[in-house]
């Protein structure tokens, strides 16, 4: 895949940055939606920006390493899931956020163990029935990996195409945690010890059972140690979709909302293939994976909210949406000092 | 005032335990939003709560103390700010965000020292323009605060009457936090060097101007040092009234969300009136007003968000009116696992 992101041009930033100290406030009383309004703004490179169309987008895949006990869940919960947000009556945990920020949602089938119904509109990019087990041999091919890449990267062409220029990322694949651990550890340099957590819901001694399966499979590796052969050998297809996705959406200049542990283990990915991306990344949620917030932090990154999600699906960035939102409502829609007549005393 | 509020009876914690646990997701995995589904769900004595009609109640009122150069803002700021987001444009801060979230905003005159226009909806409850100077003398006389107390209950009343059973509170006031200071060291014991902050931008210096302004109000008080007394002697006719008003919001099993550093003193001093007000509150947002966590920290509260906003207005409430209707929305829009066919795995 051949993506070239630009930086946004930052010499919009002193007007933005005037405009906003012009509102009605004392300056910088509102905060973080000051900062949001000044990135979306560099982002779209206007003093009026706009939210378009925002989509949450699913990549659901399986998971070769399940196989050495790392997670609670069993693997079928992934296509049962799948299936369950894709129903028409839409009651999984991410339809009622879709639903309650005007989000569309798209689900993508990246590797499934799994044949899906027709009827469900889920988007079928599947690579194959689940990566292959990293403990013994890389969870994917370089040729598969290309082809998460360019897939994730297409859906995200559709979505600008129907007119979105903000996006937010989501996954559903028992397993993924393992992966992104990994991820976290190599690419961060944290030991892996800091980035193994409970998943959706093991206790001491499955994270230490996890811990010891993700160990051996550091020890196993055989790869080149460059950031795209650890990705292949140790990634999901969704997560790989993603990384291609995040990518795409940069390069188009789109807001980037980036959901928990997962998602933000895969904009880590995408940065190291290409580190102007993160300036897209608005980080909607810190929840309580363990190595989240060591993550977030070896990123620099500054997530909006802490209400202790572990859902994933995007569940935790769309729930970020809103404060997005009223960053963009606060630069079009307040009024300036002088404008409404007030005494400026700063 | 004669309030009674009955805490919300616990029998049904359990029922509405269980139909979070039944919901199509890891257990617990949707952290706050499970705690504020409950809280609604005991508040409102329903497994399938509702938000009906949310409003937010701005208090306006000036400040005696103001004379002793506490605050960076002149006192006029008050009545300018009014009559700014009572335009019929709405261009202040928090109007776009009442806006976002289909929030009805009412604007009450508690006590400024201004005439307004009666063309603005404003609601006039003034008691005079502004308290007496508490460095001095106290701030209001007992029949004032209880003319404060009901007035607040009597707009609350009137939302009730409107059909809303959730509610946010703001403020606008020149020199509020001053009095938030001496009411959060009063009522929690904390030093008032720890609970005196930069308001709406003081400087180092002016931060000790000021403290060293409340400590001499402190020591030259000579009241009987009961809440009531405390209350009157420091308070706000704004504040009082918002004292007021969450207590009848209360009794009259609505959701209160509390805003930022003033609103939480506000709810600090009505739940010394009347501890189990406490239950039916959920705190917005923890600013950066220094004190602001401490005073949270002592009231046992878990606030939503940290988004650094000191804008007050009730600003910091309202942004988190949608993780509310989220948790909401959870409960009864989520399917169970039994009828989405997942195998459950815990």
């Amino acid at each position: 895949m051949n993506i070239s992101i630009e930086r946004p041009d930052p010499k919009l930033r002193t007007a933005l940055q005037a405009k906003i100290d012009s509102l009605t406030k004392p300056k910088g009383s509102l905060g973080r939606l000051e900062e949001l309004a000044l990135q979306v703004g560099l982002i779209q490179q206007t003093l009026s920006p706009r939210l378009c169309h925002p989509q949450n987008i699913v990549f659901a895949a399986d998971h070769g390493i399940v196989e050495e006990g790392v997670s609670v869940a069993p693997k079928e919960v992934t296509w049962q899931q799948v299936l369950h947000f894709t129903h028409p009556q839409g009651t999984g945990g991410v339809n009622f956020l879709c639903r309650q920020h005007g989000f569309a949602l798209k689900v993508v089938d990246a590797g499934v163990d799994y044949t899906f119904p027709k009827d469900r509109g889920i988007i079928d990019l599947k690579v194959r029935r689940g990566t292959s087990n990293f403990l013994h041999e890389p969870a994917m091919t370089e040729a598969e990996m290309e082809q998460c890449l360019a897939g994730g990267a297409r859906v995200v062409r559709q979505c600008a195409e129907e007119g979105s220029n903000v996006l937010s990322f989501g996954e559903m694949g028992i397993g993924n945690t393992s992966s992104s651990s990994l991820w976290m550890s190599y690419f961060t340099g944290i030991p892996l010890s800091a980035c193994v957590g409970a998943g959706s819901g093991l206790d001491i001694k499955g994270i230490l059972h996890k811990l010891d399966v993700l160990s051996r499979a550091k020890d196993n590796y055989r790869g080149d140690g460059s950031t795209r052969d650890l990705i292949r050998w140790f990634g999901g297809f969704e997560m790989v979709m993603a990384v291609g996705a995040m990518l795409q959406a940069a390069e188009l200049k789109m807001v980037i909302l980036v959901d928990g542990f997962i998602m933000t283990s895969c904009m880590l990915a995408a940065s190291k293939l290409c580190p102007a991306v993160q300036d897209y990344a608005v980080f909607g949620h810190c929840g309580d994976e363990s190595g989240h917030r060591k993550m977030l932090d070896a990123m620099g990154a500054k997530p909006l909210l802490n209400l202790g999600l572990r859902l994933g699906e995007g569940t935790g960035a769309i729930c970020a949406y809103p404060i997005l939102e009223s960053a963009v409502r606060m630069i079009n829609e307040m009024d300036t000092f002088s404008a409404a007549e007030i005494t400026k005393y700063f």
